[in-house]
């Protein structure tokens, strides 16, 4: 006879979606998940000997861990709709920049927006998430590029949770893209982020990592690794844009580093995966991305499955390569174009997600002594999140133990 | 001073998407549309010269007809979401026709629901479309096979409209798939298609149309055409499902017959554009076929914008090749894989659509005369219905004047 569970809220006659030791996910029916003060106390087979103050029967659905967004821009002032328009009818890029087109449209629109309204402009996309099952998202500065903007990016990602029941981890990004102010004087910049904009995030406890594009067209190896330097000092975790339009071996740079994650990686090769590897650094995969700007090289995904490298999926979303703001669609698109199993897929939004977020002790799995964050859906089989395309059959989501 | 507009329901305030005689989309704002007994009367700039029984303020939401979805299977029995975790395994054909995948699976379980089962299966499927501003829907048989199981599907496909508020236009697809009874003789269902089942759905009024899936996994030209003359005697309207994955000239058969539309058309020529340019046969082009498949080769939308052949767009809903029920997405994915522009993606949801169901005269724009199908979205600018992925900014739907 299983231990007495005691608990305040009891979710019976579900589907659990289980994740075990290895990362295989299996399905428990019938289940059970109960919740003390915000947290699983007991995930798995049903049985009788159970005292909750709250029992809920979700009649057969499946629960699922909430779903974990680990590579967002969510925060950013203005779209891109209208260069899309354009672009669509054969705009040239002088024609773009012209009508005020590109990143630098953004980050104007960016800094000329307050904090009340980042965060008026990032809440419809936030709420495209949560009405499919999001608990925890990532949301990078990284298109203010000035020390007030950045932080006043930072600032609204944090203050999303005062307004939606949401978990939101912050990376300062800094390391964006290079400021009309700075044009031609790249390290120059990069000083100015390390030496004031990096310092005074971590002295506000604004960002929980630091990242970069490291690109061609983004900022190069040394200047990236100076950045890395300058988040070490601090004791902040990194992550990185590695990857996404060339090999610069950025990977096995933020490998050495011990970092989170390495994202997007069409271009990655052996080596780095070899380093990612070593690192125990997540893959992140952002297949909107690639599905908006048409990539054609799909990121190695039978050679990460085979080194056993944790990949996780991200909407990536930003308003000029990824306006993305769904993890059941980021799925089928990583089913679809990188041809990801639908195992791959589920772990991809949840534990290997929280992985690259490096909070998989506490988030990720339905597992006791996490978090009793929860996705109900309407469906009996996992494949049918994945599988299906522009339907969303949740049917509640659970935050840290409340129906939400 | 404009002629006074006397009206049962009036929406003012509105930034209106207008289609001119010349199949152009414009912005009128500040617009209203009035409507009389479930029709429009008035679409067009804003004036005082109304009597209206109701007044509804938009608050300057843009109105774009209600979408239309003209090319879907969504009465069908089953999912094949195992198979596609089966494929995504990597299991080989055999193995999936071992598991019970495939065409034939559909069938099965097709053949094996009622027409109410039928119908509390495609309601959720029809849900995801209307929440997206869907007012029309064509709907085709071919997974029934027999002439039983036919009119079970086309039943339940009209039934529908007790259902939800929604116009569904049927198609006899008999010719869709050989069934296993038939195996080796195709001529012979071809003869039970023509001789028994097009004549049996004629008498019941339960078809719109007669499509016929032309390829060589298929039915063949000549078995097309006998299909047509069948089609043809009981005064039914053809179309056809053409050149998706092999050119088999079924457009210009398609085309002399004056075909409704051909649809898919990945392998179209030049000859079959000159043939539909010449009959006024609608190009219905089936992005989300295109993705879920990864076929590499697009459809000739160069060539067929220069010879000015209307371009309707579909989901093709259907559970194994197209599992989508989002006319945004598809949107979407006609301008970012078929680099359609925003305008023909919006035309191709709306008039063209409609000119593709025939039904240009009554659906399709916001013009005086035609039905008053709206769809009011959160957003300013059209393009930002194409643009975003994963998005529903959809705030009001009116059905024959009617808001549901
Ligand atoms: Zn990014
Ligand atoms: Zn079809």
């Amino acid at each position: 006879m299983p231990e007495i569970v005691s608990c305040d809220s009891l979710w019976t006659n579900a589907r659990l979606l289980i994740t075990d030791g290895q990362g295989m996910l299996s399905i428990v029916a019938p289940g059970m998940i109960a919740a003390r003060d915000g947290r699983v106390v007991y995930a798995g087979a049903a049985h009788d000997n159970v005292q909750a103050d709250r029992v809920v029967n979700v009649d057969g659905r499946l629960i699922t861990p909430g779903l974990i967004d680990p590579h967002t821009h969510l925060v950013h002032g203005g779209d891109r709709a209208h260069e899309f328009r354009l672009r669509l009818e054969g705009a040239s890029y002088e024609e773009i920049a012209r009508a005020g087109g590109g990143i630098v449209s953004t980050m104007t629109a960016t800094r000329a927006a307050s904090e009340a309204e980042l965060i008026a402009q990032a809440l419809p996309r936030l709420d495209a998430l949560l009405a499919e099952g999001l608990s925890t998202i990532e949301i990078k500065s990284g298109y203010g590029l000035t020390l007030t903007d950045e932080l006043k990016m930072l600032r609204a990602a944090k203050a999303l949770t005062q307004h939606r029941p949401v978990r939101v981890v912050t990376t300062f990004l800094g390391a964006h893209a290079l400021p009309p102010e700075f044009t031609g004087r790249a390290d120059d910049y990069i000083t100015e982020v390390c030496e004031r904009m990096i310092p005074a995030v971590a002295a506000e406890g604004l960002a929980d990592a630091v990242d970069v594009f490291c690109e061609n067209i983004g900022f190069s190896p040394a200047q990236t690794e100076r950045v890395f330097q300058a988040a070490q000092a601090q004791g902040l975790r990194v992550k990185l844009h590695a990857e996404q339009l060339s090999n610069l071996n950025g990977t096995a740079l933020a490998a050495r580093y011990g970092a989170l994650s390495a994202d997007h990686l069409e271009y990655l090769d052996e080596a780095g995966i070899a380093a990612m590897k070593a690192s125990g650094t997540v893959a992140t995969l952002l297949p909107g991305a690639f599905y908006f700007v048409r990539e054609t090289k799909r990121p190695p995904v039978q050679a990460l499955r085979d080194a056993r490298v944790p990949m996780a999926l991200a909407t990536d979303n930003n308003p000029g390569t990824s306006p993305l703001t769904s993890l059941l669609l980021t799925m089928n698109m990583a089913a679809t174009l990188f041809r990801m199993t639908v195992d791959e897929c589920l772990l991809g939004v949840t534990l290997n997600a929280a992985r690259a977020l490096g909070l998989d002790r506490d988030l990720g799995s339905l597992e006791a002594g996490k978090a009793c964050d929860l996705a109900i859906w309407d469906v009996d089989r996992p494949e049918k999140l994945v599988y299906r395309i522009g339907f969303n059959p949740l049917h509640q989501r659970v935050f840290n133990g409340v129906e939400v």
